[in-house]
């Protein structure tokens, strides 16, 4: 098994072999956590540093936990009470880790680019894994979602052309023809960003819905379709990703009030039933319920979302695996 | 061995035979400190998440060591800067944890009841352990408590009647017919609830002594009698248990200074030789020297003050290893 | 192999035999990293706590990774949000360590002594490695530092009388006869006390090159030279440590600009070329890029920076491999 490439910065990086090695690969890793020792000793000596520049415990935990699954060692490098919060430079920082010998680097920061800036200056010579950029990326997240549509929405209907590359096996590898709306604050959103990087890439169609206000300039260039109307939208979706509202920025530049947001964007059981019966209802965590979505639809079986945080340990082992060129999965094994 | 419950949220919840179990595994687990290799390989591959939403690096090192000696892998889950404090309800913090695979959460919460609602929700598959919720219940405090007085007390004269179940080995596994005085504010401590209930199913009889001030509501119906004064209580105790002043709380609604808290309820030198000579004297930690409690007694050799730190892991270990159904400690220890 | 010492608390306890004892593990420590598997199985089953009154993300990191790569179990006690904010004393969290069984605890205080306290006090019976205290020592850094000259100048001219107890092999085991420069903030600096003992033992000769107002009263006494003319210095050094400027520090009452301090004692290309050839620029970081050193020169071959990081895990898995009587490096390496 080949390691893809030697980090993983952005969905739009990824090619369809790229992104289907690395769901495939989760698949396996997914089955871990059924063992009754939920670990593989393949990463066991190698060194994981999360370097977290904005506090984000949900994602920390994620990867820290991947990291342990294979056996790496984990040190969380948090910026605050750091060198940094004492004026250092990213390149010191990442000169540091590298001389601390750091096998892979998982990097949150308010920048957009900071990750794609430790990955090809030349300061870390081990792996960079962008666990959320400014408003730019979380490839992680996208792939985490891809495979969730892929496990659920595997032999449902209405899929559109037989799966890339496959025969008829009817588990869909990739998401030729799945339509995937994405609906709230594009504006801010770094989610959206990279799943509609990877979901296009797949073979599914996008189309995201928002206010203008919340829409960034230059989307008509992104390989999407846009509308202003959710209700319109949704009996055309296998899947509906709802997005977190940033509620400091909901302010009467967008709406008048929170009310008015959700009674235009907010999901409920009442627009779910305008869903295709094999739809399901996604969210990135952490939800705000009642406002973009509300508890009942949350808590229902078609919401997915418990199972993208349990994917999300998968996925992240995955990408962990393949880019430390961990050894063959089998062989590893057996050498626990 | 049979785990005793899936959860520990109460101290009430258990009956004489689950204390005694977790005691006397307790005992076991506390011979591991002393192997070269201080570490049962028994929970490997488990994972145990420290959730907490308080401050507290004393209990939360302490929960950390003992999961770490069982070899499980242990997250620190820190509300402060999570999705917690984006307005994450615990709802969601559960369906996360349960989502990423753990296997106990160890929870600290100031409301009172919140590992009860995380326990019996359905929101978590693994083992709730109630670190300290509110001024209800500090379970493994009172478990690690008994364990000391079962220790030190052992073989002491005026043990009261022959112990619970056991012929005349003269070790004492319950703690029948001890006299506990419990020295303080009682009213905010989460402390006493639970060493009331516990040292009351193990056959004590619990003297509460404060000013009326820091007794709470209802006190009359607790199992356990109240006194005024401390003079009085002392050369009726086996032990007496001194609990931490909280300063914030120590205003002018219950004594003019803390000068006259320390003359009244303080344990000093003079006081403790009012105590029998087998009696010992304890304290939760941290502890305020000179105001509940003099240095010169926190020091003696009646205090157990630093083997309740010791104690401490070993009935976490306990807890650890009984809920999560480890499997025989023989059998795991020669696994090693 | 017999450990040095009990504790590591000041460069100033340690004997030219001690200090190349623990130069000579670290050089077999440096190997480690460059396995497949970066561990060694030596400290399995004990625990290693810091415990950091101050921050330093750096430092705690380089002890974490150093311990776990010997393969402890590490606690992080960080005083923020614990008993010590509740007004604990340093002696009851030290007796609260040692009951939780702390094999070895890593200091960082700000207060000058405080490790010395808790080494000699007698409520620790573990080791103690001071990992910095107020402006008094930084042992380990100055042990980093010498390891980095050691390997940096090893066969290198002007290297004095032949190296000692050693027999023309040419690796120079001590630095007898080197010269090394220090620059800066002498007065604030911890690492600079160390350094002039740690050097001075191993038989260098150090200047310390500071405006009168950035020296110690009492500089007269040290065992080392003090210049107030970098240009003058330069020339006949074999290392140049330049320190970190501390901003908040460099106000009026020493130079009327950041512009002029750079300007009298940073460190530039222009300066560098008054160096001898093989002259090595030093830095413990986190650095001031153009302020006490430029960044062409940070990042010039014959700069160590980077260097001296990787050198501090080594030299600390030496130290804690030392302290805590691992056994014989190869017999624990072959019971891998």
């Amino acid at each position: 098994m080949i390691p893809v490439k030697r980090h993983l910065i952005s969905a739009a990086d990824l090619s369809v072999e790229d992104a289907i090695l690395i769901l495939d690969t989760a698949e396996e890793m997914s089955q871990v956590a059924s063992r009754p020792i939920k670990k593989l000793p393949t990463l066991r000596g190698r060194t994981v540093v999360n370097l977290f520049f904005e506090d984000s415990t949900r994602t920390r935990t994620s990867f820290e936990l991947a990291a342990k699954r294979l056996s790496a060692d984990v040190i969380n490098f948090s910026a605050k009470g750091s060198s940094v919060s004492k004026g250092e430079s990213l390149k010191d920082t990442a000169l540091t880790l590298q001389a601390m010998g750091a096998d892979a680097v998982v990097i949150r920061h308010s920048a957009s680019g900071a990750p794609h800036r430790l990955a090809h200056s030349g300061w870390i010579h081990g792996s960079v894994l962008n666990a959320g950029d400014g408003t730019h990326e979380h490839p992680t997240q996208a792939l985490l979602d891809a495979f969730t549509m892929r496990r659920r929405l595997a032999g449902a209907p209405d899929g559109g052309p037989v799966p890339h590359g496959e025969a008829g096996d009817g588990t869909g590898r990739d998401l030729a023809g799945r339509r995937v709306a994405i609906v709230g604050d594009v504006l801010h959103s770094r989610v959206v960003r990279s799943n509609v990087h990877l979901l296009t890439t797949l073979g599914a169609e996008v189309t995201l819905v928002a206010p203008p206000t919340l829409l960034p300039i230059g989307v008509e260039s992104w390989p999407c379709r846009v509308s202003y109307d959710l209700d319109e939208v949704l009996p055309k979706s296998d899947a509906v990703m709802m997005l977190r509202v940033q509620r400091e920025r909901m302010n009467a530049a967008f709406f008048p009030t929170e009310r008015e947001y959700s009674r235009r964007y907010g999901l409920n059981a009442e627009r779910v039933a305008r869903l295709p019966e094999h739809a399901i209802v996604m969210h990135p965590g952490p939800m705000n319920r009642g406002m973009e979505i509300t508890a009942e639809v949350a808590d229902s079986a078609r919401s997915t979302i418990v199972e993208q945080v349990t994917n999300g340990v998968s996925v992240r082992m995955a990408a962990l695996y393949l880019l430390l060129g961990g050894a063959d999965l089998a062989a590893s094994d057996s050498g626990r």
